[in-house]
């Protein structure tokens, strides 16, 4: 079993409650990677709703930082239709709720294989170098993959222009873009995005903002199952102001589809 | 009273549940306006929770088209902290789910106040002619507009060169925008807003496909209270694949600001 399949592990222990155990490998900084804590109230959900086995969108708001150990997943469906689902369903570790989410589940290949055939994308992948020209996560120094032993779990290899941040010359264009895979070569999958959208550093350390950017609201639609292989992932900004600021996420995959959209509204750290 | 504040309003009339009444004046096509629903439930959160007046971010599932008449918003808090509260709340007709809503309430002068005073903005107004220049929704046939009161409810000025669609000739390139104001001069505020991101017709029009198209889900974020004034409002797609699409809106006010952005997925109309 791969290393995030385990960490994303529930257990059924109610009627609409599953048990997990949040892995110490996913900490960063402070608290416990938002994008994790998502795939495992995926995991959850997805057990919960067998004929629906995609996450197809999630909106997630974050109550407290979580720490590594026990947690529960309380799930209550508010819809459950011929080919999507609606659910509520909550993180909570004893008595302090981590996070809220609202989904919607269905199966993607049939969603699609039921859909008009029309395509229209005008977005485009990042323009990111041949992986051997980035430049990889595991470069950043001691003290930082100390308190960031989520480092460890994927390979990340930034686009070279825009790591500025790393060496104190941010660039301030607000955007940070990488390849992806996970460290042990689990292949992408949904659930897998959830942790992707959220795994690349805040946009705000590119305007020499390197603290902890607090997630006040983050939705994913997931559009595709992802093929094998390699993703690209950028975050961008469009819009910081009043001490907020929107951060867009898009992954794409190995055949060149945009397989998942993340928006989050997140506060601007305290401290430059 | 105005004619938005008259049909937003609510009624306590429990623990958590607040009495509306949907207004007729909203349906568009087989249903009741989905950014109207939305700022009818965010009016039952706003007087539930006197200290935090501004929606920040809104999240919500559709789950079946509403009817005009009684309703029910029913409110369960999940956190109120310092500056910010989190809720779920739905819409009921009846024994009828109409939407849920996981919202994010604070204080936006407030939290602008505490927040960094850091602003970068590279997200731009739509290139929109003067307002003489500009097409009238009112200038719709006559057989639309009957099953489209909602028109009658706001002044909306089209980009000649994105209402192709309305002579049978679309530009297909996913992008409508217009001039807005509610039609009795009420002025815009947070909870207008949420009505705005969800007025202009689905992209889905600029691509010769004029049905409805059912909204799967919608996220906006409220970044600003509105300058009083004509407001600009922009829909536009980068994604349309597998069935569904994403829409982004956004909304411009008087001052040059983006005070709202809002996403949606969407499934594609049936029928071209």
């Amino acid at each position: 079993m791969s290393e995030f399949d385990r960490d994303i592990a529930v257990n059924k222990n109610g009627v609409d409650t599953y048990a997990a155990e949040l892995a110490p490998g996913w900490v960063v900084g402070g608290g416990v990677n938002g994008g994790y804590l998502l795939a495992v109230v995926a995991s959850a959900l997805r057990q919960h709703l067998p004929t629906k086995p995609d996450p197809i969108t999630m909106s997630a708001t974050y109550a407290s930082a979580s720490t590594p150990g026990p947690a529960e997943v309380r799930i209550d469906v508010r819809r459950d239709g011929r080919s999507l689902a609606t659910a509520i369903a909550e993180l909570w570790q004893g008595d302090d709720l981590r996070l809220t989410v609202l989904a919607t589940y269905g199966d993607l290949a049939a969603l699609h294989a039921a859909g008009e055939p029309l395509e229209h994308v005008t977005a485009v992948p990042p323009d990111l170098p041949p992986r051997e020209q980035c430049l990889a996560a595991s470069l950043a120094p001691d003290r930082m993959r100390r308190t960031a032993p989520m480092l460890e779990r994927f390979d990340m290899l930034f686009h070279p222009e825009q790591v500025g941040w790393a060496v104190g010359a941010p660039t301030e264009q607000g955007r940070i873009s990488a390849w992806y895979r996970l460290a042990d070569g689990r292949e992408p999958d949904p659930l897998s995005l959830l942790q992707v959208i959220d795994a690349l550093p805040p946009v705000t350390f590119d305007f020499g903002m390197p603290g902890w950017a607090p997630t006040l609201e983050l939705t994913c639609h997931v559009r595709h199952r992802p093929a094998p292989g390699w993703l690209q992932v950028v975050h961008a900004t469009r819009h910081l102001a009043g001490g907020m600021f929107e951060e867009d996420c898009e992954v794409w995959d190995s055949a060149g589809r945009l397989v998942a959209q993340g928006r989050q509204l997140a506060r601007l750290p305290r401290v430059r």
